[in-house]
């Protein structure tokens, strides 16, 4: 168990959102935030947003809002994203080709280290060319040997979802410790390893739930 | 108020990958599924999976399991999603590409009727030639014509960052009714437009989060 043994997944999940309004204000050069407003800019209601930072302690001086950059460090010292995070990329197709620009990334000191596809020399030009500079795509079956040589931790799965849980197979193999995938097919992991399944229906799904309902 | 008004968004969330893991097993020709079985593929435990269907009445036999046709109908009508959506997509780089050929949207009733860019004319020659066939690209300028020509209902924001908040406003002035935000930049809406922002960086905090702690 970690510093956090009790919070729950949903404040975890919205800790991340604050976030990201919190580096939008700061990008406009705000210096304090108040619940109200990183309510607004979150969609959920202030008291949500006040009971969510309360797990932590005392952010905040009541009536005065929230230090920005104070509140920036603190939530990242949260979710352990104050250091950086080595990343690979399997599956370089228009997914995988827009997570390797993904500018927020490097903000967040998420560094994308390596990345694969099954057949490198298809797509190296394509992306090189994209990218405005060149571009190294490894060979899947260098996997395990970069993952090592690269203290890479976390594997991102953006490939068919038919290749998906061979990839996450291979990941593992190569001792990585968590995974994102993007693929819409779910992948299994032992418990050791950490998944997360990010399917974009899902995303589709819960908008129209509250349209409807 | 619909006829779900006590949900919580957690369990709404859920519902949706529960969908897709059922989906797997559906296409795997699996005909009943277990709470333990779901509760493994979907990274949740068995009593979650029981307590969360429990708020829709009865879906399964004590012991028996549950009827994964059923179930994949039941969750699709609680969501909303047992009728076509109709969806535009503004911004077709990486990301807005990924997203016209991503299969699961058309499982699911959603239908991207229309693609928009600011520059038509510079994306829809490696759009088409990636998709295999010509495609459709639409200057942004005749974005709420053709909302309203095609009944979207949906816009999906896939632009840079510093553009986001202008394409959702032109989609609100279109009259859409809910936006699915790709680009890193919060955006924000009136009340009545239902807004979802999803960050690749929340899914990686989240992942980190549990990694960590």
């Amino acid at each position: 168990m970690g510093k956090y043994p009790k919070i729950p997944e949903a404040t975890i999940r919205r800790l991340s959102n604050y976030l990201k309004c919190i580096e939008d204000l700061e990008s406009k050069n705000e210096k304090v935030a108040s619940s109200a407003l990183l309510a607004s800019m979150c969609n959920v209601n202030a008291a949500q947003v006040r009971k969510d930072f309360a797990y932590f302690g005392e952010f905040g001086i009541r009536g005065m809002g929230y230090n920005i950059q104070e509140l920036r460090n603190h939530i990242k010292e949260i979710l352990g994203i104050n250091r950086e995070w080595r990343i690979a990329v399997v599956g370089i197709g228009n997914m995988g080709s827009a997570l390797l620009v993904y500018k927020d990334f490097l903000k967040q000191n998420y560094k994308i280290v390596a990345a694969f596809d099954i057949d490198p020399v298809k797509v190296i030009g394509h992306i090189s060319e994209r990218m405005g500079r060149p571009v190294e795509i490894l060979h899947i079956d260098t996997l395990k040997e970069v993952v090592d040589a690269r203290n890479i931790e976390i594997g991102i799965i953006t490939v068919p979802p038919q290749e998906a849980q061979k990839v996450a197979d291979q990941l593992i193999e190569a001792n990585i410790k968590g995974i994102l995938n993007f693929s819409p097919a779910p992948v299994r992991a032992p418990d050791k390893i950490k998944i997360r399944n990010l399917f974009f229906t899902s995303a589709l799904d819960n908008l129209i739930y509250y349209l409807t309902n």
